[in-house]
């Protein structure tokens, strides 16, 4: 068990049931964000914080033997907000990780590193990156600094590249990128138990029929999800028509970020 | 739901087995062979046909909008037989469904088109053809036509390379090889589900403990079968020897067909 | 040394070039073609033939103990002259070889049996295959046939894929596919020279600069290629614009094969 | 049902367990140690036997169609003793078999063979090996053995790297090397019933969630373990702490034998 | 030839050669930095420019049809500046280049990139990134943003992975990773030859004896380095001591990078 | 310049070629055999010992800073001749090794590791194992203590996979096989020159135009060979017909070697 448990991005959706889920991994959970979040309850801290802002980063690091790295911009937007959240946040996490005796991290990676490969590959955790956006460019950055601290200081950080966790999946595409909330706490789980942890590229993504991505170079993990998209294929056949077969949802594993443009700012 | 799916090759042991259990896949089935047929049944619609002859296949094929390819020869023949059906056949089939609006086409390969490997190695579907007959060849020529038609044209196909579609396995290889008709079912409804299919080969074989063929590449498909060749061992154990070491149904995949000559015609 | 070497495909290009070059390798020549051959000189026989003709290819193949097959369709056509030419045709050379002992057979394989590989891949000689039109199905069939062959009866078979030869290279893409002669002649006689040949696949070019295939597999046959394209590039770039960045000579490895329509016969 | 296998190192742990489970494998079963052994029971024979003596051994062996190689030294030991039995002995092994007429054999290799690989990575079988100790290196001299055996005579072997076979976890390293005797048991079975062994090497672990080996290279086996280390994690994390993320146990799969000394006489 | 190359970092070491070395490439080339450079001469234009100005490097990038990009830092520095010329730079200089037609992009990325794999390992151009400092990271940043606005836009680059280009090498390290200024201008001439060029990830190295990269996956390009570190191997064992082989600059690709601290601001 | 460089098997065919071309690279060659030696010159030592005595070797080996390994039985023979020399004696050298401060150890070891592999296949220097008889299996045993005393204890060794070191070759088989003396040196050159060894696995063999073993993992050497079997072609094939295709030196990597029986004492 944890002392001190940082979750940033606290106030999104992934923070939530973070939140609500983690509870029991840590004495205390320290939850932060840049938006508002709810008040503390018992054994929570609540801290907002800027990411961009790198001493308020070292302080909230502090003191915290685990952190679960939400925080940042998770879709894609004007490079700005990006470059703020995503590229500058996560160096001053880093930084500030590295003073405070370098807690275990999970970093909230994307599917989108790798949203260009089309939906008829199944891909093992060390192919080439091919990012689908700014976004995902951004979390090729944070992947890249995760590397670094990893082979130059013995920082851990779990890469999880994290499918779809939402409650249930939405459409037929996230029939395959489905991550339940309990596969996602049995992941968390897993991250902290293992003696030695490393620094691995972690596909996010329950134990769905269909499936594109190949965590068995993580078997040492223990992570065995158990959860399945596939219970929820008629609701999703009954609520919308699948995608034409040439439409960037049914093409690309990315989905509908490939089509998104470089957005203005 | 299909309008009209096309099984070819209806009246062999396959053909009625889909004729069966594929009903509930579309409006109609149209269901076509060289050799008599039960005449049709509600929803149904009976049409011989000779593969070799190019107008009729376009008659045959006009209307519909997917196509379960068995036709043709499914044994070691001589080449003459084997030219007119699997080859000339094959052709004919695919400028049909080009005429006709590409429908998506399942294509009965076989495990004879890798017949050669031996039972002691574990394949992807990737690997280079090694056929074992005359038979085999010609599923090697119908792979490649299939191919081709993908990359040239956007035609899809399920290049299935059928095990051993029985009741129940027969003999000690068949532990390998079998599919059952609960998973041939579901193979095809993943086949005609998946928004975007391509022209994935893809092993037709029950979750068998005894396996030789790998189909994580197919992964995107969701197909997950369920059945388990184990449950007749004993039976198959009681019911005869095990082949020798050295016997060709315990040292090569494709078991007898190996030890077959090319036969005259 | 060999007592007779059987050449098909004679009037063609690379038979005449083959005539000329390969007279030391045999102590005579058998040449065969359909179409019309010069007469026979010194140390060579002259034999019309056709390949769809099967106790004519028995009579042909009788008394060589090698064979250079360059017979057959080798470019686009309508599907009934490939048929008979590269279908029907390579299974009498086959049946052929089998009745006169299994002579060494080189059997002139395209890069059309990958064609729609693009450009910038390198490829082993063990990727699967892609051709690009019905002559290239046409070759996959021939290999398949060689295969199962050596497979079956031990019959060894060089597959060559040719890439272009010419006596020089004639555009842009032929700097990665150009075959000189001196090269074509140099793996001829490593072919016939190896102990052992097995069923190989080797990529037929030079040591151009360009490449697109690894012929590091068969390093056992001893063939090093000494010419290169690069000596022609500048007289290419003066007489021709490069294609553009999306034109099929420059995507596909096949060129303009991958353009070609299904033609009507 | 084999009429007489031979168990090795009978006296030992593995030994004691197959005596008692591997019962019903054969009419009898011959038991042989250095060390005492538990008197013959029915069904039984005990024949006491040192591994480094070849005419002994050769007695042993003959008349038995199955034989089970645990004998020998199975930790870090001194050079000599590992010399007389896992050397001398596997030698004498192999050649009194080869004298009795090749009966199928299961040699105890050991996760030793491998040792230093990281617990962060995921081994198929053939892996280069890393043996981590005298002892590691004798099983890799055995392992060697076992192959040429096969090439060049034809003897069939099962090599079983085992990993932690006792009847539950002891440690957090055993929650991925443990093999369960009932997975054990089912194993052997394997190994015996298939028609055609050949001379695989199989990773001797359960279905354990965490996991370091992949077996489906021996999937034509049909072994499928169902045990699975988790259950007793509770249990383990209840009575020891993890090791630290830098303990032997934690950072190489061969554990605390990675850091033995070379052990003096 | 282009009509106008745009040379950004060309008050740099690298950009000086190029200016020099690379006159012939275009009618005019547009030099550009951030620092001095020595005035125009005829056919060049010098256009001073901060990359982290994004009117600025619109402007310097329009009218030209093929980029060189050498701007930016090159060394390990703190993460502000390089947050500047290498991540703000970076997007700009690839904003830019949206915006004036899609110019064929040489982006200088390095060994930097993967510099925590060690000397005696040979790696292929698709290798995980393993960044050795902030440097390094900005240039998996770089390489991200290259790889998707070819995916997502069609925009070519050509990602160039420099090992150490100087006059001759300067330490046992360089002996493998030197890139001599010949060979670094046939490879730009390759580079604006090909007719596609795709966004190949390429190892600029000269053709040394020691070697830790491999191109053969760009051959393609028909790039073929001639020259030889080994020619100054002499010299350098006379000038210096090789490093112990505990030393950074013997273990690590990266060499003394790896040993880099981040450094303060 | 090493300052002593000891040579075990001084005596036989390698030995002597080694102690004759590798005078230039230690002030001291120690020259040792089991077997008679001609007399020392100027800075040399001749040092008899018996591999299989510990404290002889012990001895022998104080006071090197570099060692070539080349003593030992080196063909096929009985196992007891084997033990002594190839898994004691490798024992011994390995412990006064570690004793005398781990001078860098050349370990001559063989084709006949691997030699069941078939000529037609193109090894990498990580293949799984494949000996070809006794002496194979006890240069397997060779191979893991080095890679064991590397692991545990840092000590660096070169595992040569030597073809075959003749003044030039003397079959056909050996056109694939040959290393020349002067490749040879070159070899041992780089072994000492480079800064960090490590433990590779090298094929010791020339460059020639047949090839079945790929170098390119060790190509951080900075070894190029540079002669070639071939310009001995012709007097190969004038001396002596080819093997058969059937032949054992035709068919397998080992040739002869996989013919020999196990030696009777």
């Amino acid at each position: 068990m944890l002392d001190r448990l940082l979750i940033t991005g606290a106030a999104g959706g992934l923070g939530q049931m973070a939140r609500e889920k983690l509870r029991p991994l840590a004495k205390t959970l320290r939850l932060s964000d840049i938006a508002d979040m709810e008040p503390a309850k018992q054994g929570e801290e609540v801290v907002p914080c800027d990411l961009a802002d790198a001493a308020a980063v070292r302080d909230l690091v502090a003191g915290c033997d685990g952190i679960i790295h939400f925080g940042g911009v998770s879709v894609e937007k004007p490079f700005g907000p990006i470059l703020e959240a995503n590229i500058i946040g996560v160096y001053n996490l880093y930084e500030a990780a590295r003073a405070a005796g370098q807690p275990r991290i999970v970093f909230a990676s994307s599917n989108h590193t790798i949203g260009y490969y089309t939906q008829d590959t199944y891909l093992t955790n060390d192919v080439p990156l091919r990012p689908d956006g700014l976004y995902g460019v951004s979390k090729c950055f944070g992947e890249a600094m995760a590397s670094m601290y990893h082979d130059k200081f013995g920082q851990e950080t779990a890469i999880v590249r994290i499918g779809s966790c939402f409650p249930e999946p939405k459409n037929h595409r996230m029939l395959s990128t489905w991550l339940s909330a309990g596969d996602f706490v049995s992941l968390i789980n897993s991250i902290f138990a293992v003696p030695r942890l490393g620094c691995p590229i972690i596909w996010g993504v329950s134990d769905n029929d269909t499936k594109w991505w190949d965590n068995s170079a993580v078997a040492y993990l223990g992570w065995r999800p158990t959860d399945n998209s596939e219970v929820y294929r008629a609701k999703i056949d009954a609520a919308m028509a699948p995608p034409g077969r040439d439409a960037p949802d049914a093409v690309y594993q990315g989905g509908l970020f490939t089509a998104e443009p470089i957005h203005e700012e």
